[in-house]
C-alpha cells in the first residue's frame, strides 16, 4: 500500500489474440510505490492522440466491434483480418497498456531530493501507460507545470510540441529553410503554424477541405492548399516556388502526396535550370513520413529527378538524435509556451471507462478536426 | 583547322522535337581546338551505358521507330506517347550529343604543362559527347590508363567504377557494414560484388534468373536471392540477417522491391527486440534507388516501423558531395585496378553509325547479362 492509501488502480489494456481477436478492458493492477528517483502520479489528464488509437486498436476492425462487461468496467472485443495479423506479431498475447502522455498531480515521491522537489507539483508525464488512474515514473520523465496551468493544458505537452519542434530542428539541422505540411489543420498542424510563424519560417499548409483551409487562412496562414481543390498541383507548385520549401512532413502516407510535393519541389528546383540534365536538379528534396492516415503504400512516380529523399519520422527517433540536453531545452521552451504557441484544445473530457464504449469510441475514431478527445481517469 | 588535319567531326544527337517525335542522326560539327588547359582527344571507344540510352532515347516507343537517312548518315524516328512529353519538357527541341564516357588518344593540346604533359597518351575521359570522332575537354577531366590497356579496357573508368565505389563509400559513411545489391549480375553488379570481395564487405546479390545466380555463384558470391524463386522472401530475409545489411542500392526503382528490401533489414532488427514497439526497430534502414530498369511508380508497403529512408542516389551527385581530392584518390584506385576490379568486358563493338542502326538497337536495347556494346567512333 501507498501513502495515497490505495494499494491498486483501474489500467487500460489492449489485447491482441493469436485467435484473431482484439481485446480492451480495464484491468486492476498494484499501484507502484516510488523507488528513491521516482515519484508517484496521480493522473488527471491523457489525450487520444493517433499515436494512442494506433496502440490501442492495432489492426482490428472496429466497425465489427462488440461491447461486453459494465458500463463500469466496459469490455470490447473486435475482429482483426487475417491478412492483417501479421503487422500483429510483435504484440500477440500481450496485455499492453496505452496512453502516450499526460498530466497530473505528484501525491508519492522517492528519497532522492529530485524526487522530493516534486511533491504537490502537477506534472506533464512522457511514458506510456497513462490511461491509468496513477503512474510510477523517474522525476526527470516529468515536466513541472508553470504556475496557473490545468492538467488539461498540460496534457499534451509531450508529444505535439517535441513533433512540432523536433520538425523545425530537423529542417535547420538539414539545412533546409521552409516547410511544407499536410494534415496542416490538426491540432499539431495549428502549432506548427504557431511555432514557424514565431519563427518567420514559411510553411505550405496541404489540407482537404474548404473548413480546414478557412480555419487556417483565420489563424493568419499565407500558403493553404486544398488537395480537393482543382487547381492544387498548380497552387501546390506555385507555393513551394515562392518559399522555397524544399522538406516536407506528411501525416498520410499512403497514395502519391508524398511525389506530389517532391515533383513541386523539383518544379521550382529545375526553374532556371541553364542546361538539360535527365537527373534533375542537384537541389536535394526531402519528405519525411510522420504518420499513416492512409494507410495504403506510399507511391512515388520518381519524376522529380535524382536528389530526393523519403523516409520515416518519429518524435522518440528524433530525441534520441539529438540526446538529452537538447531535448531538455525544448521541454523548458514548452513549458513557457504551453498557453500560447504549444496550447491545445479539447471538445471533449471522458472518463477511462467511456473510453471504451462504443459509441463514445465511433466518435473519436473519426478524427475530426477539431474535435480532439482527453481521457480523464480521475473522473 | 586543328593539327588533326580535319576541322570537322561526326556527332551523334538526340533531338526531342515538341511535336512529339524522337529524332537520332549523325551530324558534322567543327572540331574545337583545345584552350591553354584542355586537350584534343580523338575517340577510340565509349560503352553504351543504360544511362546512355536513357538520354538516347528519351520516353520515345522504339518498337515504333522508323529508319531514313543512308547507311553511313542514318536516321532515326520515333513517336512519345503523348503522356509521357512532360516527362521531356526540358529538353524539348535541343539537339543532345549523347555518350557519358569513353577513351581515345590525346592528339593536340593546349598551352599548359598539365594539357601538354597528355600528348601522346591513351586516357579515360567523363564528360558527355562521347558518341563523336574527337572531344576537347580539360586535362583534369582525363586519367591517363596504364601503359599496356586499350581505349576498350578504359571506355568505361568512370561511371562503374565510381558508382560501384561510392555504394561503398556511402555504406561507410553513413555508418553501415554490409549492402544489398539489386540486378546484381550487371556488369556494375559484377564489379561491386569483385570490389567487396576485396573489402571483405558481405553483399547480398538480388537477380532475377537462374542463369544470373549461377554466373555469380560462379564469382564466388555468398548470398545470391533469386526474385523469381518461390522461396525469395525468405533468403532475402535470412541473407539479410545473416550479413547484417541495412544499406541497399536499387538499380530497378519501380514496383515493391525496394520496399522488400527494408522489411526484411527491420524483421532482422526486430528479431532481438525486449518490447513490442508499434514503431518498430530504431536500426536505420535505407536504400537508394540509382536506376530505373522499371519504370512504374515505386510502392512502399511502410511495413517496416519508422526508421528507414529511401532516396535517389546518382555518382555525379556523390562525387560533388566527397569533392574532387576524395574523387581523384578513387580515380587513382581505379586506374591502378583497372584489369581487375574493375575491369569491363564486351561483347560487340559497333561503329557510330551502327548506334543508329535498327537490327542493332533492337539488340543493345534489351541489356541483356553478359552483352554490352563498345562504340568506337573511329571505326
Amino acid at each position: 500500500m501507498t501513502s495515497t492509501g490505495e494499494s491498486s488502480q483501474l489500467q487500460l489494456r489492449s489485447l491482441v489474440r493469436s485467435s484473431g481477436e482484439l481485446e480492451l478492458s480495464l484491468i486492476e493492477v498494484p499501484i507502484t510505490a516510488p523507488g528513491p528517483g521516482e515519484v508517484l502520479v496521480r493522473i488527471e489528464a491523457s489525450p487520444l492522440n493517433p499515436s494512442d488509437q494506433g496502440l490501442l486498436f492495432g489492426a482490428a476492425d472496429m466497425n465489427a466491434a462488440v461491447a461486453s462487461g459494465t458500463n463500469t468496467r466496459p469490455i470490447v472485443t473486435a475482429p482483426i483480418p487475417p491478412n492483417a495479423m501479421k503487422s500483429m506479431a510483435g504484440r500477440l498475447d500481450q496485455s499492453l497498456p496505452v496512453g502516450n502522455e499526460g498530466a497530473g498531480v505528484v501525491v508519492e515521491t522517492g528519497s532522492s531530493e529530485a524526487a522530493q522537489g516534486l511533491m504537490g507539483k502537477r506534472v506533464a508525464m512522457l511514458g506510456g501507460a497513462m490511461y491509468s488512474q496513477y503512474r510510477t515514473l523517474r522525476a526527470d520523465q516529468c515536466l513541472v507545470l508553470p504556475e496557473g496551468a490545468t492538467a488539461a493544458d498540460g496534457a499534451a505537452a509531450f508529444v505535439n510540441p517535441l513533433t512540432a519542434l523536433g520538425m523545425v530542428d530537423t529542417m535547420r539541422r538539414e539545412g533546409h529553410s521552409a516547410i511544407v505540411h499536410t494534415a496542416a489543420a490538426s491540432n499539431l498542424g495549428q502549432m506548427l503554424h504557431r511555432l514557424c510563424a514565431a519563427e518567420s519560417i514559411q510553411l505550405v499548409n496541404i489540407v482537404r477541405s474548404d473548413d480546414q483551409e478557412r480555419l487556417l487562412r483565420g489563424m493568419g496562414a499565407e500558403y493553404v492548399c486544398n488537395t480537393r481543390s482543382p487547381g492544387f498541383a498548380g497552387q501546390l507548385a506555385d507555393s513551394v516556388a515562392a518559399t522555397g520549401a524544399t522538406i516536407g512532413f506528411d501525416a498520410i502516407g499512403g497514395g502519391t502526396l508524398s511525389g506530389q510535393i517532391l515533383k513541386a519541389m523539383e518544379l521550382a528546383a529545375s526553374k532556371n535550370a541553364k542546361a538539360y540534365s535527365r537527373y534533375g536538379s542537384t537541389v536535394h528534396k526531402q519528405v519525411y513520413v510522420y504518420g499513416g492516415l492512409d494507410p495504403r503504400p506510399t507511391e512515388l512516380a520518381r519524376d522529380y529527378g535524382m536528389a530526393w529523399g523519403i523516409g520515416g519520422w518519429l518524435v522518440m527517433n528524433f530525441m534520441q538524435k539529438i540526446g538529452p540536453a537538447a531535448v531538455a531545452t525544448l521541454k523548458e521552451r514548452i513549458a513557457r509556451e504551453l498557453k500560447t504557441t504549444f496550447a491545445s484544445k479539447y471538445s471533449t473530457e471522458i472518463s477511462l471507462a467511456e473510453v471504451l464504449h462504443l459509441d463514445v469510441i465511433a466518435h473519436y475514431r473519426k478524427r475530426e478536426t477539431g474535435k480532439k478527445y482527453l481521457v480523464n481517469p480521475s473522473k
